[in-house]
């Protein structure tokens, strides 16, 4: 018998101090993956604190969603860090995150890039290399969580770092199985039932539809949610009933 | 045979980015305990690396010097933190630390808050408490260094953390034995040769010279030196010879 | 004939880059006075501008709401700052609403700190001194909107700063005309009827009744409502159209 | 008779807090223009505060050092801001100091970005054209201070604000008159003598000597003399009395 399995990851603890933008107790209920804010984009100590507690508290993985330091862009703000600041700045969030995981009695899991970070590492590999090796002196085995194809993941390689593919259940994709650019007509589904659908299609088949209507596969192990947009809690419940109907096992990569 | 032993502590990484206060290279050639600022007073990811990985180079001791959130004012401005907020804060640095002591093979060995919070937890429960939980959460039996008789010490005896006991090589000192307050007349000790014998009689002898003349018995395991002044290098190497010659053996307490 | 006229002022602007609080469109459609954040606690540039910019087009005046330097707290953490250092942090404030005030054809009408600051300049003499000081530097006839009878009001009139008193329509008052501590049982009011009612008792007759059912005089041009609590918006509208039911002006003091 | 007018600017108030860079009272009385840090890669308000007062003092004029929120990375980290949130934070700098120029009697009289925003907008013209925004909202007729031929420079006429050339004395020059790029071999000048000959020859000639020997007309009414370097008011004082003896006039541009 084969058992098909999927993650769900989703951005949470993206707040600061009396700010909230995630509903992060409702949405720990339905993720098997945290990335969880880390002080540089959001993420106040309390919060990493009190999202460790009830992720370990539901059996879920802490993954450290490192950011450039930019909080007043949210880490939407590319940025030219020299490599080696870029490396230890990732390093310090890691193990900021860490003294939580640990007190909770889990550990960090996995590293995910948040928001500008995410999207340079994609083809830039010098600031790739610097991510990776600031996991590396994290961890030698830390997971590096992100697009297939990236530039992270090839340099979490080299560093001899676990890579992990995730696909979004709400993005189109090109008949090259690229994520079609935000912007560009039809770049994001907002459908709750196709993005069910989506996933189901992802996680059982490793496939999903292009915008132009070819099939296409998509390799992922894990499928990434927005917890920040209205209606998250609802769209995740959705989608992960869709995946248990579908008899998916939604479990964490690690 | 009697085997007289001192730890020597300073405050080092006291710069931010472009800015720099201590001669962190020269100091942890002197010292054997190295309070590293991290990231809240000051002290970028880039510092916290290189100072570890000097001070395992060196056989120095790696301190988490914990402070309020407050880059603009250097952590000297007393702030009024709920409890659960300023451990959270603690914690959160004392994890920044240990990414950086770990991967230079050694570990965070103990904490000492910083400027208005290390003056503040002198008497403040409250806060004491706090930093006490903040530190218990980052490692059961972390060491607190600070002042004999501060509420620190009590809070942290009874959150079952150990606690070391520091002298001021270059403060004055009451008849009962405690600081004379800063702005005091005498209250700073600037003569070299003065602060040298102050600081073989407070190894060797537990005592020192009140302000009034009183001989007053003050009990450390580590004497605090300053890294932050002109002349701080140079004053160091002159306490440092002073108590080998004085056949103190100068070893870090932990 | 005599025309009651009462100002309504709340607290605007209140987010960071990614995140708000506050309704600012809408509760500038119902106040005649916005205390703008000014970066410090809350309000990244692009806030101050658009806030500026809609407040001069609804007619509603402009006020700096000063804070301690504290994103992470939101200015809630009472602070221990050099006097010349808080008033310099006072005057750069005002100057950046100031930029965006002027473009907006307006200018910054009077000051309000906000949060710890507030409540810290009630009674704290120096403090109050350093904020009336850093007022006086960006302008020597700016209002200062606060509580009668404070450290601030003082030490304003001292330093020839005009003075304007508020009231609060969801805070209790003692039989001696001050607010109950919050925390007391029956501080805070939240009945939006009752709200309604005391604001217009407020604004016409002077009085209010206390906590223990003595009526109380309480001198205000201005009523403070909050903006940041859910219904902030139903309950500024219900306030504003009862004093309009009864005859009162709504109109800013300056 | 013709008169040879030059204007002597350097980069000033760049710590913050704690920390200090550059020895501003003395080098306000070499100069007569200064960039002041405004507060996002350096300047606290104290600073600001203290330098406008002196400047007034000493004659010189005020401009608004304006960068990118960049405290860690001291403003040389290039971001990708939105241009409107540019803009914006452009506006907020000026404001800043505004109020202390005022203040101490006079006005910001012109801006210059720092760092990477300056070398961003040499060449990026989105960004050049919310600077020249940024600006215009603070005041219509603001002078831009720059390196002639750079994008800003052009949003900035396109803006209807001025424009201000400058050179600098410590940087070799292409035979096309354009700066050798940082990095590249001779691209920095540090014998003194040099640099010396080389203000003289800017300020009376407009020419200089290019790396490569080639004689090159570069025109410009301010020379950019560095403060944050060791030896940079002796520097400072020896170009400026080579001017003077030259029968060079210094003087602001405005």
């Amino acid at each position: 018998m084969v058992r098909t399995v999927i993650d769900l990851n989703a951005d949470l603890g993206e707040g600061f101090g009396r700010w909230t933008l995630t509903d992060d107790a409702a949405m720990l209920s339905l993720v098997t993956s945290a990335n969880v804010a880390c002080g540089f984009h959001a993420g106040d100590p309390s919060t990493l604190r009190r999202i460790c507690e009830t992720a370990v508290d539901r059996g879920v993985r802490i993954g450290a969603h490192v950011s450039y330091r930019d909080l007043a862009g949210f880490g939407r703000r590319a940025m030219e860090v020299p490599g080696d600041e870029l490396a230890d700045e990732i390093s310090y969030q890691i193990g900021a995150l860490q003294v939580f995981a640990r007190a909770a009695g889990s550990t960090v899991a996995y590293v995910k890039p948040h928001g500008a970070l995410y999207n340079r590492v994609v083809c830039d590999e010098a600031q790739a290399f610097a991510v990776a090796a600031g996991i590396r002196l994290a961890h030698r085995e830390l997971p590096v969580l992100g697009l297939p194809g990236s530039a992270l993941h090839t340099a979490a390689r080299r560093a001899g770092l676990p890579v992990v593919n995730e696909a979004f259940v709400d993005r189109a994709y090109t008949a090259a199985g690229t994520l079609v650019p935000r912007g560009d007509p039809g770049a994001v589904v907002t459908d709750a039932e196709r993005i069910a659908r989506t996933a189901v299609s992802l996680a059982r088949d490793g496939r999903t539809t292009a915008l132009d209507g070819t099939p296409v596969r998509v390799r992922a192990r894990s499928l990434c949610l927005h917890g920040d947009t209205p209606g998250a809690v609802e769209l995740a419940g959705r989608v992960r009933r869709a995946l248990e109907v579908a008899e998916v096992t939604v479990e964490a990569f690690v």
